[in-house]
């Protein structure tokens, strides 16, 4: 099958798809963010999102683009955790058999999710499976539809509304932005938002944030070409360990002219403790890079106004846990 | 100097002094809290206000409501807390002078944010002192305004905004509630919420939710006058430790026929928990008893449309801690 171009146009249908199906998640303002950064930061709280992170949006608008003759077929995906469960949960509105192909050592959170979803779950081994071979198989035998976790047009195409709902919002209270942070991990919801941006009188610069060590798409967008992360286990942000940018979603943030930048675990732990304390938010590590990009002054955000995306809170109790006892009590 | 008699006209004023200042905080909906009571469930998240409470509401419409003159001698509030909170935010907003009267053992948290927030903080012992007394005379020394915590037409007002919001939220969505629950101390916000639903063509059912043994609010309206609590500790909720119901709530509360439930300290720890994992939400103890009365059958909710308060999220880390291990691993 050939793939469509996407373009902001496809955004828009995929924004159509989503109506009524998921949520116009709000978008916030900390007084204690506004301080610290000395900028006007607006946070798109996707951790609100139906299966809690933005994932459903991009699984919803993939099926939601196929023929029902190929919805009956079924659908499969490999992820470690919340694409799976968007996939799980477009796959029963729309009464389709969802298959998940995830590591052992996902959240068990994310599994106990899948599960409820009504998802059939088939587990691997990150160091020795070969997920997407496991996947393809699986597959193949029924017909079924993949749903890839980034490199697909429509899968970007439901990340990027995101970014129309951020721009409308901002709108609606008279400000636009200077600067968009995307959490990152294979680059579909930065990809999205590139596109959903594109048409903007004035375009505003773009951000990716990734863990430290796991910041393929910085390094890809600064050398021009894609490269790979060394490792593959050993940061926090569980949800954000792709090996390398997408063939599809690099080129368009490589056209778009977005830069990246990484943070530590450490960084990553105190913005979950300042999620905690100043926003009454739960945050996946993840889903909090974004905001730790922000907080230790990785980008420039004095005297400007900027929007950050706050991708998911899919966080065990233990982790949870942890994070809060590893910081000052109550301070961030 | 006499009061005005507390109407819903006052409510919509205090609306409109609230425009601008403070945030319309979301009306979120949880599937899985759908899928355990049966009914369509509206949740307030009033933990996402400015300084982490509903309570800044009643404070700046009561401030907003006094003269330049009066405001320059400043305001006077006894508070276990987000009422503090309140005060001090407003007064910040309105360039007043705040001193705030607080129990030694006041999370440190809400100490934290009162001192950043540029109030002057005065302590006292719940067992020995008597906090009103000590804030009368900080008050007449400078003929200070007094923010009563609860019994006060403008504080009642201003807490009620919270209602014409979920009116207003729920009518875009088609959707109008049959019964609202309220998260209840001494009342403010109740009977705000019950100002705000009187001239509603269909009046909901209206229950207040107080914390076991701390129910003197749903003992008076059952009983048709003011009755007191037995103790004055012992709860996990201690924003709600009112020792009776108001001299001005009450009358409102039993004119509109609301009636009140309880929940012990172990359901509202498992709603705190239920607002973590499903809803990635941060609730204080008080915040979180109008969710644990749902999640926990007090009221009947199946096939019903209903609202709930989730009022606040000022909790310390080490008592959220606790409560998360106090649980299951990943399941409310």
């Amino acid at each position: 099958m050939s793939l469509e171009a996407p373009t902001v146009q496809v955004v828009r249908r995929a924004a159509k798809h989503l109506r009524g199906v998921l949520r116009s998640t709000p978008l916030l303002e900390s007084d204690a963010l506004n301080a610290r950064t000395g900028g006007r930061i607006f946070l798109k709280a996707e951790c609100l999102q139906r299966c809690g992170s933005f994932k459903v949006r991009g699984a919803y608008a993939l099926l939601a683009e196929r023929t029902p003759e190929e919805r009956r077929r079924g659908v499969v995906a490999w992820s470690s955790g919340n694409h799976g469960l968007g996939v799980a949960y477009a796959a029963r509105r729309l009464a389709m058999r969802a298959t998940l192909v995830m590591p052992k050592d996902a959240p068990a959170i994310k599994v106990r999710m899948a599960s409820e979803l009504g998802a059939d779950i088939v587990f691997y081994d990150r160091r020795y499976d070969n997920r997407e071979e496991i996947g393809k198989t699986l597959a193949d035998e029924g017909g079924a539809i993949i749903a890839p976790s980034y490199d697909h047009p429509h899968i970007i195409a439901g990340q990027g509304t995101v970014a129309l709902e951020i721009i409308e919002e901002m709108e609606a209270m008279g400000a636009s932005p200077d600067t968009v942070l995307v959490c990152c991990g294979g680059g579909g919801l930065a990809a999205g938002v590139a596109l959903a941006l594109s048409d903007q009188m004035r375009k505003p610069d773009l951000v990716t944030v990734e863990p430290a060590g796991f910041d393929d798409m910085a390094r890809s967008l600064a050398a021009g070409r894609r490269v790979r992360n060394d490792v593959m286990t050993g940061s926090i942000c569980d949800s954000l360990l792709a090996p390398e940018p997408g063939a599809i979603t690099f080129p368009i943030l490589s056209a778009y002219g977005a830069s990246g930048v990484a943070v530590s675990d450490e960084e990553v732990r105190a913005a979950m403790r300042f999620a905690f304390l100043e926003l009454k938010m739960v945050l996946e590590p993840g889903g909090a890079v974004s905001l730790a990009a922000a907080l230790f002054g990785k980008v420039p955000l004095k005297g400007k106004t900027a929007a950050l995306t706050l991708t998911g809170g899919n966080v065990d109790q233990t982790l949870f846990r942890r994070v809060l006892e590893s910081g000052p009590p109550d301070s961030p």
